[in-house]
């Protein structure tokens, strides 16, 4: 176990704001980033489907081609890396097959000793239509959005989460639609200018007793 | 800053996983569930808005209530602390006032000073039919079991997100729909069971190659 302090936790958690002005020449370093990825591929999922892709935009031009897509907020191309998120637009048997060899492979297993789960994905997607599954692909998506954000914060490394984007755009910018994607949130991180003045105001949160209820 | 290393960040999250049998006599201390309670009050969303209610339940009674609507699992009635997140079916101008007043009280400053962001924020809900503002809370929500199980993992609390209830029935047993509220999705907390086989098989992810992609 290598548990974490609920002090240092809470003082990180209160550390993070979504961040309005990245500092533009502060890059990630390499082995921080490369701890982000890992937590992104950790991230929990519905059934472990994890039904996402990550695309990480470091390009300048590459980023910049998103800004006007994205109501012109600046941190899509201040910050040091942009992460889009997409969601898969058919999620179904194929993808299911290939968690299954996933699962099968890592643990050792025959893949028609896990005949029962795959029928349970099966039954659990199939009872969705296109919109539905897209929806809960979306949800799923924000898991990973809550644990990167987290994640980040706990690193010391700033973000800001984006839904104010077209998703339209993106899809076309980032040949997205071709491969049945569809870009579903972004997140910048990078690291705060000192400009900032966002950094610097009490975090407002509605109280404790508002939002959480101890059921008798 | 009081940041985490990278290792323990790690470690903790390869130690979560989907707990699957909790040792029912074991309970979450006060303080770290205080700790918990934090956290998810500083879950970060759209516009800061928190569409969500957390509902604890701890009451073995209450929780064995939910347990034939919950596919009968008995990470219900098994956990330390049960978290039902409740949605608004509702979202509109009284929730944003609620929330410009809020940021008005911590940052003192009048409400009107904030009528510009109340604007954007009417201008972006008024645009979505309740299906829509429904959806938009449920991502939200989604945010917050992220940081849930990431919190709680960083911990070491057990966690097991659950989707897989009969909403209505919650609504129902928990009195949410006559508070315009239901229910999204669930988090049992608490610790596992030594009997727990899941504990220990491998756990299994897509290769990190198959889900980040760096776009040149």
């Amino acid at each position: 176990m290598a548990t974490v302090s609920e002090n240092d936790l809470l003082t990180q958690l209160r550390w993070r704001y979504a961040t309005k002005e990245f500092d533009p020449s502060a890059t990630i370093p390499a082995d921080t980033w490369d701890t982000i990825e890992q937590s992104l591929v950790l991230t929990p999922s519905s059934f472990g489907l994890q039904p996402w892709k990550f695309l990480v935009l470091t390009n300048p031009g590459k980023k910049s081609e998103l800004l006007e897509h994205s109501w012109n907020q600046r941190q899509v191309v201040d910050c040091s890396h942009f992460v889009v998120i997409a969601a898969p637009t058919k999620v179904g048997d194929q993808e299911i097959q290939s968690w299954i060899d996933c699962i099968a492979t890592t643990r050792n297993v025959s893949p028609e000793s896990l005949a029962g789960y795959q029928q349970i994905m099966e039954g659990f997607l199939g009872n969705l239509d296109d919109a539905a599954r897209l929806a809960w692909a979306h949800r799923q998506i924000y898991i990973a959005l809550g644990q990167l954000m987290t994640t980040a914060a706990l690193l010391g490394v700033d973000a800001c989460p984006m839904e104010g984007f077209a998703p339209p755009e993106y899809d076309r910018l980032l040949q997205l639609s071709e491969r049945n994607l569809t870009a579903s949130v972004a997140c910048a991180l990078g690291y705060r200018s000192s400009d900032d003045k966002y950094a610097s105001v009490p975090k407002a949160r509605f109280e404790r007793q508002a939002v959480i209820e101890h059921l008798p």
